[in-house]
Parts: structure tokens; C-alpha cells; sequence
């Protein structure tokens, strides 16, 4: 059969098709995406439950003159498809190829960057009132899921929107998951409101209507009259977004075309903010997404036909996961909160084993951190691991609830460092500058899972005040052989006397590599690497550079206000002369790909460093260093 | 007349007086609040308004078995004055003296420290929980403002405690009012609750109530009964706050003590969180504050007999928004952004002139900051001034919504460095830091008005891409005449050959102290300022170091993180020879006082920079500084 899908190069394509050829593009949207994330990985569950609200999305509106705004963004997969993208889907997430998030960069289309939750109905209210300050006439649309609405900012925005008379689309897709299950008073509201109403559009009562529509989506008056009389006889009052001033529309059934495009053009007749709640199930039409909708969401490698995902094998989450799980049975007053990622950072076990010291509070990391803060002020050691891009969400909660206080909050940071797939916005490249801008913080970064268990049981155990565990995504390991883990305590890894690299975390494997290719030029290279990253200690710092008198720093974090300018600033003020480097991420948006491609590409891989400290031996030979 | 007041030792005392007395009582505080703050300054009018509840909590409650967490945390004089802290009350705010706001650290009253809004609901939420796990039976209760109802993270507490069944007062005080006038669809909301329902306590309904209550706060089963059903016979459904799971009990009249003990006594009963939504008066019983609540808010010394607030003189704050209102009459793109500070931050001329290009979003600075990001990207260049303390809780959306897209948003970064009386939870001195750890952000900091008017002006008309303009409390100027500004080009204010000082911003007026100083020792000192701090122009640094060899950085930052520690590591990657010292605050809780006495104690101050410099010099005679 003829596909569809390769007939649409733009939405203008879309709106050409009829009720069945737009089920038929949803069927083959399906398929497209298991097959194409089944080979580069990303976010699938939650795709293909959008597949239909999607493309009646691009039914009903136009754009780019109309703007669509997209929450976290990972739900744009169908948006690029249908927006000239198909072709580079096989570059999806790939070092150069196309983003898994909206990107202006990329799209014209895409309207808003995004990778975060809750932030799409701030832009989306924003770009409402530019339109008004214009005199335009345009729709502005947010889509954003039902986790989203665990977060803080969301309810600020609905605060600022919904007293206003500006006309702004805000849709609601509620799959009752947000990563994980979903939790909360929202969750439960929206719960109610599902089973307390019936679908309040049936099939049968928009039959035929749907193809009357004209291609243009502009509807002569008596179609919109008709519209709105279907649309409102069912509409109930009362909910909490009516409460907050919204014009409430739902639910309606997100995987039924012919509702979703009436209820869509109706929005579009609203002269005030407009709240529509579409019902989607997470991972629809592809039965092993269905059944475990958590494992698809973010997915790596996976079997199309088996649904069998390649095993990515012990990370530092799952090895954070199982050590937190044995310090709590030994400790009671251990605690442990996630931020609706119990999975992602390893807590599932806990949650299992310790039902009532594992709190979920939603995506919702400045309530967390807060709430960390104050389960340490109670007396119990709380344990909150976050994605080092996330706990950026809570820089305030940690500087003001958990430093000021000084209290015994353990912060595991998860992703820290590179990401690779995920990109710009998911980076954790920016943690060990911010956290060692807080008073009273101690920063501590494993190069190998037994170091990570050892400082565990250090912060937990020993530790008083707030402490930070930097770890990356992913198992990558120290080569060296472990020799325990003491607070504040150098370990010499390689002896040397030409040069001193100064490294932690997964940059001691960097630093490690860097000797080897030294070797070869016959450069003996010292390595020296610090698992406590901050605060520094500043004999061992001094010490180390003094030996060699070439020293150069590696750190899996942007350079500005990383360890390696601390050092500079320690080995300044105290006179030690010495050549100096530090290798750090620059201060630009570090983009998507391996790892190891992204090292490559910001001067941080084995080789840069190498030439980097070549170029110190020659310069230093030649005088030039001696200003 | 002998004042109860000066019997009020504890809570306990409180709980011995009668109705009659404890309205007294109320009179007198509020005398002692005027009398008081009017010579140390503070926060009047929200404290004013909070006598009756918080003398009704101490009357019902007992502290510190239960648990009171204020929000913000400015309206605990009341709460302090009760519990010991009264003899001390002439110390408000000064160095040495108790703090303005709730401090672990001062008083076993004080269960968690508060500054910023909207965190209280976290707090109480996981005391109660901790109280659970315990198995304890105490109180918990979370008093926060109207205003705290626009800042997003009191949703994510109340999405995570609505679904509980932990039982958990919270108390909203509604003054209709957060700083300045309040905005939104919650503010709208409960005001269509006021106005939709009566008092649903008279007076009359609860009278001889009161004083039956034992004194000891434990109610016999038949007087719970009798409260439960006064309480309940006006409790009408539908609120926001049911909507998330809670028991609403309200409006209550907030200055008649009868209502208030006895809807507290009824929350002590329940068995799941309750809100207690009471309305009070900001500024109550002091007529100059009840007319101008928003001049009372946070204040200055003032007449306690006719109000007239001693007059402050021009600020960076005002002159910032005397210029950008003359920047926006000549460019109709400009638009500005307050996140409830019209006052605080100068825009009350920018509002009154282009009401269209004005915003305020409400104490939602995540908001707030997206908003400034999407309308940059809508073709407008927003303007979104935020005390530095405030910029925190918007780290994430400065760095993902702005930062990350490049986008042309101008912060003004108000109060940044030391703020003197307000203390720990509000000192500036880390923007510098976190904000030169975010892609393609530039900073500037102005010494003088004349600067920052240029500064602004560059920021607005000719940058491109994220700028933030951080500038001090106050108006304090350079001594130094100014010569205009031009991006990343220093400026020698002093010739000098013996070392350089290198400071922005409000610290060029340290460095001229330590000129001065150090031209009596027959140093001679060269002074450069470089308004632009970050990213630093790194030939005029090594030029500026070369000169003479010993350089001196002083930031109204953290050090850690800050451009002395960014200028070290310049200096030492170029191989640059010289003696260095970069003072900056330390990674410790800045305390209140003065500027002047901070400076000192925390050894910012000319004596100790000019010291540091003599010892620099004489260390390098003896050859210490030559490892």
C-alpha cells in the first residue's frame, strides 16, 4: 500500500487528508516511530500517545503563523515528522543530526526551545500577549502533559493567565503518568474528573462533521454556531482550572480524531484562555509500551518486534540504588525523596523495601529540596538524588533552605557531566560550578562504583551539613585500582614528573588515557585525582603542582567556576609558579551525541589534552611561559 | 496602666490571659511594633496585620512542642516578641542584634529558617510526615501570605500534602496584598470567596466560647463537638483549595480573636490538612501604614507619630527606572517585567507611562523569567529587574529559557552584593557567581548612576543575546570622575606602580579607601575598574598585572565562583608573574548589619585589603613568594 506519510512535507499536507486517510497517517506515524526509536533510542511512549492530538493539532491550526508550544519537548517526535523532518529521523538525537526536543535553530516550526517541565504556558501566555500588543489574530497553543502539572512554574503562569481576557489555548494531555506514575492532589482531581464525567463527545454526535470542515480550517458561521452548541452541552462546572479562571473543555478522548478536531476548532472561537484536557494512554499502539509505558519513555536500543530493550547494563543510578538500600536498612533515619523519578535515578528498590521513608513529591524539585531541608531539620538524614539538569530547578531551595541551614542534606547528582542524547538542555555540565557557590556545601564526584559506595556511606554516615554526589550517566570507570575514599584526601593514581593532571569523576579516565599517549612521547605524566571537588584541599593542590611544575585540570563541568579555576586561584595566591591549564566545558549550549563525540568536539578528549600538555613542555622549553 | 506585655515572657503567659486581656494585649504589641521599628526600620505593615492571629496561635497552640513555619519569614515579630525575644527587639535587624526574620540559630520558637516566599507548605508538609513516622501527635502549622499563593512551589506542596491524610494546618493570611497590590487568578479567586461569603463566624456565635476553652489548649470531647459544629454549619464547598484535597474553613475575620482561636482550636481536631483562609488588614491599627501598606511593607527609620518616612535620597533602584522609562518612550519594543516589586524596583514611573508594556507576574520569578524568555523571542526586549536574591529561584529558567537560546533578555540585578539589615536569606553576593556559569550571559556592574544609565542603554539598544546589569542597595558612587562605557573596556581610575587594584561596582570605592590608605605607607596603588565583570577581557587583565606585578581583586560577590578566581586562572594559564590575592565574601551565611560593619567583619574593608597589600609587598622583598 501506498504510504501516506511520504506525501507530507509540510502541515499543508496534512490538511489535505480526510477523517479515514488521517487515521491511515496515524497507523503509519506508529510504525515509523517504533521503528525509528527502536535504532536511535529517545522518547517513545509518550509519542505515540500524542500521534492523533498531533496531527489534529496540524489539522486545525497554521502553522508557523499559528505557534505551538510543546512542554519538555521529548513529545515533539510526531510534530517533526509532520513538519519536513522525516527524512533526518535517523539522525534523531545523533551528533549533528536532528534534536529530540523543539529547537527554533532547526525549525521554523518549533516555536520555543524546550527540555523542562512546566514552562510552556509562561511562553505561551507571553507570545499571546505579543500578539495582542501587534493587534494579531493568531492562536497560541501550549500542550503540556499531567506531570507537568506537578511543577511550580505552571501554576504561576496559570495564575498570571487565567484573569486575563487574552485568547490562549492551553491542552492538557493527560496519559495519568508523568515519567512514572503520577502523584499528587492534582493527579487525584484529575482522576475524579475522569470517572465523574463521561466523555462528553461521542463519536456519533461529531459524525460527518469533521470532513464538512473546510481544508483552511476557517468555518463558515453556521459551522462554528454548530460546533459550539455540541461542544458546550456537556460542559460541567467546577475544577480547578475553572477555579483559576480558564474556560475548562474535557475530557475528550485524544486517540479520537473527529473529537479532537471539533473540540480544537471550537478553542480557536474562544476570546479568553481556553483549558482543553484530552485523555491519551501512554505508549498507544504498541503493545510493550502499553504494558510498561515507564520503560519506553526515555528508551535506549530496543527489539520493534519484541519490544526487548538492549540492557544498558550497572550504572552509577542503579549502583546508587542498591548501596542507599542497604545503608537505610542499617540506618532508620534514612530518607529518601524523588522528584517522579524513582526508576531513573535507582530508587525503585528503596521505594519497595522502605514504603514508608520513600516520598515521591512529583516534578516538583524546589517542593523537594525544601522538603529535604525539612526532613533534616526533623532529624532524618534525606537522600535526593536528581539529574544534575533538574536540581538546577531548585538552586534556590538548596542556597536558601538546605545551605543557609546548614543541614544534613545528602544530594546524589545523577547525569552529571555529559548526558550525549539528550543535548542542550539536559546537560549536567553546570552543577559543581553552582554547588560550589553555596555556603557550607561539600562536593564529592566517584570515578568508580565502589568509590560512590564508600561516599555514600561517608555523607550519610559521617557527614554533617549539606553534601553533593556527582556522578555521570551511564558505568563508565576509573582504570585504576580503588584505594578507599577519605574526606578531603588526594589519591596519587600515577607517579610522574614532567607534568600533574588533576582530575575527578569520569575525567580521571581521560587523565588516564592522556598518560598513555604521553608515555609514548616519553613524557612522564603524574596523575593526581581529587574525589572531593569542593571545597578544596589546598595543600595537596599546592603540593601537587609544586612537584612538577606543570599542571593541568580535567573536569566533566563547564571550566567558569569549576575546580580548575579555584586551583588556579589557590596556586596564584600562593606563589607557586607552575604552567597552568584548565579543561572544561566553554560557555556555549553543549549540544546532543556520545559522549565521546562531545569530548571530542569541546577539546576535552585525550588527545587535545595531550597536544595541550606537549605545547607546556615546548613552551616552557623556548622561555615563553616566563613573562 | 501596667502593660501586660512586660509580663509576656513565654507562651505560656499568653495563655493565662482572658479574652479581654489578650485584645489588650494585641493594643500594646502593636504600640511596641510602631515604637519600635519606626527607629530600627523593617517590616511594619504585614506584621501590624498578623497580632491578633499569632497572639490566637500562641493562645491555642503549644510552641515548641507543636510547630509554627513562617513563610517569608518577616512576619515573626509578633511570634518573637512573645517568645523571649522582646527585651532584644531594639537590636532588630543590626549587627549583633536578633534577625528579622525566624532563625533556628536564635530561638527553640523558630522551626525553620524563612527569607524567600512560598516555602512554608514544604516544611510543615514533611514535619508532619516526620511527626508520623515518629508516631507523634503535635501540631503543624504553615502560616503564609496571599501573596506566597503566586509563587509556584506552594502548588507543588500542596499537590503533594492535598492527598494526604496527615494531618497539617495551613493558614493562609490574606491581606489581599503580597508587597505591593496582588495579582492574579488566585488573587481574583479569593476575592470572589469574600465576596461570596459571609464571616462565617459572627461574633455573637462564639461568644463565652472563648474563655471556656481550658487553658492548657485540651479540649473535652463535648466542647470539640460544640466547635465542630459551629465551625462546620457555614463551611461551603468548592474552593481552589478543595479542588487539591483540602478541608477549607474561611473567610475568618483575622483581628477578632474569638473566630480566630476558635477555627484553630477546630483545626487542632481534624484528622487530614486543613487551610484556614483568614483575612487581615496589612498595616492594622497604624493609620499611615493601613493608607500606604506597600510604603510600610519593608521600611526605612520613620515618625511614629505622623508616618513621614525618612527620606532614602536617589537610589540605583530609582534611577534605573527614571532611565529605562526614557529608553522605552524612544523604543517601542522595550517592555518590562516585575515579579511584584514595582516598588521595590523602581518601574512605579515605567507602569504609570506604558501600561501596555508592563507586567507583573505575581512573586513568580520562574515565570517571570520565561515570560521575559518568550517575549524575547516574540521580537520584543523585555527587561526584568530582580533583586539578586529573587534571581535565584529563576536559575534554571535564566539558564534553559534565556541562556540556552541566546535571547535577548536585560536583567537588572537590584540589590546585588551586601543588603545589610535583611541578612543571610537576602544577601546578593551570589549572582556574580552562578550567572558567569550560563552560556552566552554578559554581566556588568556600575559604580555610578551616570554608568548605569550607559549601561542600560547598551544593554537595551545595542547588545545582543542574555545581559544582566547587577548593581548594589542604595546609591552609593565612585569618588572617581567618570568617563563613559564602552563593553569589556577597563578603565584606570589611578595610575600606580606598586600594585593594582582590579574591582567593579560598588567596590571601586573600597579600592579608592585602600589607595588612600596605602599612599600614606608611600605605596603607590593603580586602580582599574572593569564594569564589564564577566566575560572578562583577558589582555586587559594580563596588562593590568603585568604593570606592576601584585594584583588585588575585590568583587561585592562570593568569592568562590566570582571574576577574582576567573582572573587567577587567566593570569596563571598565561604564564603572568605575579603576587595575588582576590578578596571576595566567604562560602559562609552572610549575617545582618550594615554594609560597613559586613565589609569588616567578613574583611572586605580598606584596613584589611591595604594590609594584605603591604604584607604582598613585603613578602616579595624577603623572597617569600618565590617557590
Amino acid at each position: 500500500m501506498k504510504k501516506l506519510l511520504d506525501n507530507i512535507q509540510a502541515p499543508g499536507d496534512v490538511k489535505k487528508l480526510n477523517t479515514h486517510e488521517l487515521k491511515q497517517l496515524c497507523d503509519e506515524i506508529r510504525s515509523f516511530l517504533v521503528e525509528n526509536v527502536s535504532s536511535t533510542g529517545g522518547h517513545l511512549a509518550s509519542n505515540l500517545g500524542a500521534v492523533e492530538l498531533t496531527v489534529a493539532l496540524h489539522k486545525v491550526f497554521d502553522f508557523p503563523s499559528d505557534t505551538l508550544i510543546f512542554d519538555v519537548g521529548h513529545q515533539s517526535y510526531v510534530h517533526k515528522i509532520l513538519t519536513g523532518r522525516r527524512d533526518k529521523f535517523g539522525s534523531l538525537r545523533r551528533f549533528g543530526g536532528i534534536s529530540g526536543f523543539p529547537k527554533r535553530s532547526e525549525s521554523i516550526y518549533d516555536a520555543f526551545d524546550t527540555g523542562h517541565s512546566s514552562t510552556s504556558v509562561s511562553a505561551a501566555l507571553v507570545m499571546a500577549r505579543a500578539r495582542d500588543l501587534e493587534g494579531g489574530k493568531s492562536n497560541i497553543i501550549a500542550l503540556f502533559g499531567d506531570g507537568a502539572l506537578t511543577g511550580g512554574e505552571i501554576y504561576e503562569a496559570f495564575n498570571d493567565a487565567g484573569h486575563t481576557k487574552t485568547p490562549l489555548i492551553l491542552i492538557l494531555n493527560d496519559n495519568a503518568m508523568s515519567i512514572s506514575k503520577n502523584v499528587g492532589a492534582v493527579s487525584k482531581h484529575l482522576r475524579n474528573i475522569r470517572i465523574n464525567r463521561l466523555y462528553f463527545l461521542s463519536k456519533r454526535r461529531v459524525s460527518n462533521f469533521l470532513d464538512r470542515i473546510p481544508v483552511a480550517g476557517r468555518l463558515v458561521r453556521n459551522a462554528i454556531e454548530r460546533i459550539k452548541t455540541v461542544v458546550r452541552r456537556r460542559v460541567l462546572p467546577t475544577t480547578l482550572f475553572e477555579d483559576m479562571g480558564f474556560k475548562y473543555i474535557g475530557p475528550i478522548n485524544g486517540h479520537d480524531l473527529s473529537s479532537l478536531t471539533v473540540c480544537l476548532e471550537y478553542a480557536k472561537t474562544e476570546k479568553k484562555p481556553v483549558l482543553l484536557h484530552v485523555k491519551t494512554v501512554k505508549g498507544k499502539g504498541y503493545a510493550p509500551a502499553e504494558k510498561h509505558p515507564e520503560c519506553f519513555h526515555g528508551v535506549g536500543k530496543f527489539d520493534p518486534q519484541t519490544g526487548e530493550i538492549a540492557d544498558s547494563g550497572e550504572s552509577y543510578s542503579s549502583r546508587f540504588g542498591e548501596k542507599l538500600t542497604d545503608i537505610a536498612s542499617m540506618n532508620k533515619k534514612v530518607a529518601a525523596i524523588t522528584c517522579a523519578m524513582p526508576e531513573g535515578t535507582g530508587l525503585v528498590g528503596f521505594s519497595k523495601k522502605f514504603r514508608e521513608r520513600f516520598f515521591d513529591v512529583g516534578i516538583a524539585e524546589q517542593h523537594g529540596v525544601t522538603f529535604a531541608a525539612g526532613m533534616a531539620a526533623a532529624g532524618y538524614i534525606p537522600v535526593i538524588p536528581l539529574y544534575s539538569t533538574f536540581l538546577q530547578r531548585a538552586y534556590d531551595q538548596a542556597l536558601h533552605d538546605v545551605c543557609l541551614q546548614n543541614l544534613h542534606v545528602v544530594f546524589p547528582v545523577d547525569r552529571a557531566g555529559l548526558v550525549g542524547a539528550d543535548g542542550e538542555t539536559h546537560q549536567g555540565v553546570y552543577d559543581l560550578s553552582y554547588l560550589s557557590g553555596m555556603p557550607n556545601m561539600t562536593v564529592l564526584s566517584p570515578s568508580s562504583f565502589e568509590q560512590l559506595d564508600d561516599m555514600l556511606e561517608y555523607a550519610i554516615n559521617a557527614h554533617s551539613g549539606p553534601i553533593a554526589i556527582r556522578y555521570p550517566r551511564g558505568g563508565e570507570q576509573s582504570p585504576f585500582e580503588y584505594g578507599g575514599f577519605r574526606i578531603n584526601q588526594p589519591y596519587i593514581r600515577k607517579t610522574g614528573h614532567d607534568a600533574t593532571i588533576i582530575a575527578s569523576g569520569r575525567m580521571v579516565i581521560r587523565a588516564a588515557e592522556t598518560e598513555n599517549i604521553l608515555k609514548c612521547h616519553g613524557i612522564s605524566v603524574e596523575i593526581v585525582e581529587l574525589p572531593t571537588v569542593h571545597p578544596l584541599n589546598e595543600a595537596a593542590v599546592i603540593a601537587a603542582a609544586m612537584k612538577t611544575g606543570r599542571v593541568v585540570t580535567i573536569e566533566d563541568n563547564i571550566r567558569s567556576g569549576g575546580f580548575g579555576e579555584h586551583i588556579a586561584a589557590i596556586l596564584l595566591e600562593n606563589g607557586v609558579k607552575c604552567s597552568f591549564k584548565a579543561f572544561g566545558f566553554p560557555l556555549t549550549p553543549i549540544v546532543h551525541g556520545t559522549v565521546s563525540e562531545l569530548d571530542k568536539k569541546y577539546g576535552m578528549d585525550a588527545e587535545t589534552i595531550s597536544a595541550a600538555i606537549i605545547k607546556m613542555m615546548k613552551d616552557q622549553q623556548y622561555g615563553k611561559n616566563q613573562t
